[in-house]
């Protein structure tokens, strides 16, 4: 296993007193053992010792189960099993008392807003409805709340974490190559849109990707003004010489980037060029002055402070950035006004300015992924972000 | 709105005494009003009058909001609201309170697996933690569980929903469509995934269709042996003379199709092109026998008896159906062994016999989905289901 995470999972059970944690979404146990499940059913029961136990249904893959941790299987899937799930709580029972834990309290984040797909993402995983009672119940220990410690580790990018967001960051470069490419009049949003989804997709073949997915949503001309609000492709043609958006939550085997670029399809009028210059120069000056030890609301207003300046202030209507990698959005404090969290080593947030509104009849946003490192940064997300690349 | 439902709905909330239901989760607000969600934050104050109100977040799109019905608007994504779930609450309640309904109970579904994902996909909505706690306390009467009445509405498609339908199976043709016009050594499996994607989210300029989704999943000879447990497209090249499989969860406006194709790559052996009729020849059967007062457990018998009798009943390891459009998987009964339920006039099913293993070194599946008409069928994915076009 990662030992860094390793280490963050076991100083949470010590200072609670806690036999195990229990983690099944999607997004914990890629941040736990970085495995993405097909199903959503899978059950980590994570314990201090050098095996912890993952509980898989019986259909799930084998080639995308983690090495070096003890994989046990519960019959989900089997047509004549009358209850998977009191299997499922049995054995994790049965595991927790061969590992003479029983008498320790469990721990799990009860309920939660944002948790990332599974591979199958069509649906949300069929979990019982009474899932969080029967597990809070599976020793005479009960439950404990350690949810905030727990919360705080997606704000921590180990080095192991690091290789995997550079891999999804491999596929980044990818979709923003087409996207540009194909910054041309007539082709509709909805047809760039699922043009960068076909190329992230077939990279799956390449390297050790074995999920790949963009989620792309393009806006293009008067549709991108309310690319501040939402994002969404439509069937609207893009017209010559105006200004096209691609919002990206990419996923490379559980990883996620977070990736915003904003082109022309010819030239454009000097007030859009303004604005995007406006943009870019305020995303570059906010990614110049992070490093550890300042404050998060510090680098929000310099990139706001620059809009301001240019006169859109009341245009840059959302926060400068967020923590991404586990999520599209991941836990922890926002790079907004006011706030007094401080930057540290490890951490991956993206800066994500932009300027939008009916009233200048456009929008603009330009999104990188930017690592704190010990000293400064690295952007993960360096591609090309002019208008054009011509 | 949509008449037929509406009178479900109103039975609902008269027989358990309710003031309103509750509906938030993207497939619980597709049944209801046809409207799916895009933020996910939209909550639907279900009220026997005529005009039930819609509470969404103030940056859900305007023109995806469903007409003849009240929209009211919350500051979810208001950088300076601090708490905008206090105020979606007070909401509601002011709601209740106005149309004099606080003094009965209110109802909704707490907790449940498999909801459908809204149209920002690449996360679940970030609802708080503490929402089914705070919903009940909306009122003085509390809460009151009709669960089970909610869930038996997936299982009847009213005439509205089933014009939807039908567009969905409009995309779906085009997505069968690419898939066998692409079966050809050398594509590799994700390849092909993406290609039916990208055709299927380009028809967002055609028609109606404002949403056009397939998440679909190739599996390829060998691979496709483990059809029956699951589905994931891999970087595998399809191989000249081989079975290829999709398996398609295709969403348009919020409607479902669930549909699985088997096509080959050349010609195949006679053993695999044996397995390959004796699946459709299962599936034909079961089909032809379907309709209003027969039950379930015979349907999927005849199928079962069928592919048993051509020898390979332990390689059809799965149900032979379910309810299927408003979600890939909707709730109710299934066609499985045993299964004493009875097929109902606007019932939509899928019909998905298979034969997978790895003994036999291929996989088959053919799925369609089976409207439950007056005095029979109708089959909305009613495309080619051959080995090859040609």
């Amino acid at each position: 296993m990662n030992l860094q995470r390793k280490r963050m999972l076991d100083a949470i059970l010590k200072q609670n007193g806690l036999g195990a944690l229990l983690l099944w979404r999607p997004d914990e146990l890629v941040l736990a053992i970085g495995y993405m499940p097909l199903w959503g059913l899978s059950f980590l029961i994570y314990t201090a010792d050098d095996k912890p136990v993952l509980l898989v249904p019986e259909l799930e893959p084998e080639d995308i189960l983690p090495k070096n941790i003890t994989i046990k299987k519960f019959p989900w899937g089997d047509m004549f099993c009358e209850d998977p799930w009191k299997v499922l709580f049995d054995k994790i029972s049965e595991t927790l008392i061969e590992k003479k834990l029983h008498h320790l309290p469990v721990s799990f984040i009860k309920n939660i807003g944002g948790t990332s797909p599974c591979r199958m993402s069509g649906e949300q995983p069929p979990l019982p409805a009474d899932l969080t009672d029967s597990l809070s119940a599976i020793t005479e220990a009960g439950y404990k709340d350690v949810t905030q410690d727990l919360l705080r580790l997606y704000s921590y990018k180990t080095t192991e974490d690091i290789q995997h967001l550079k891999l999804t960051h491999k596929v980044g470069a990818q979709a923003v190559k087409t996207f540009y490419e194909n910054l041309k009049p007539g082709i509709t949003e909805a047809e760039l849109a699922g043009l960068i989804e076909y190329e992230v997709q077939r990279m799956i073949s390449q390297e050790e990707i074995n999920f790949s997915k963009a989620w792309p949503m393009v806006q293009s001309g008067s549709n991108a003004a309310y690319g501040g609000r939402y994002n969404k492709s439509t069937g609207r043609k893009f017209q010559n010489g105006e200004m096209v958006m691609v919002e990206m939550g990419l996923c490379v085997n559980g990883y996620w980037a977070d990736i915003t670029r904003t082109g022309q399809t010819g030239q454009i009028d000097v007030q859009h060029k303004q604005i995007f210059y406006t943009v870019l120069e305020a995303q570059q000056k906010a990614i110049a002055a992070m490093k550890p030890g300042i404050r998060m609301g510090e680098i929000d207003k310099i990139a706001r402070k620059h809009i301001e300046a240019g006169g859109y202030g009341k245009f840059f209507n959302h926060a400068l950035g967020h923590h991404v990698g586990f999520r599209y959005h991941d836990f922890g404090p926002t790079l907004s006004p006011g706030s007094d969290a401080v930057l540290e080593e490890g951490m991956v947030l993206t800066v994500e300015p932009g300027i939008y509104d009916e009233e200048i009849n456009c929008g603009v946003r330009i999104e990188d992924n930017v690592l704190i490192t010990e000293s400064g940064t690295q952007i993960l997300s360096d591609y090309h972000r002019l208008l054009t690349t011509q």
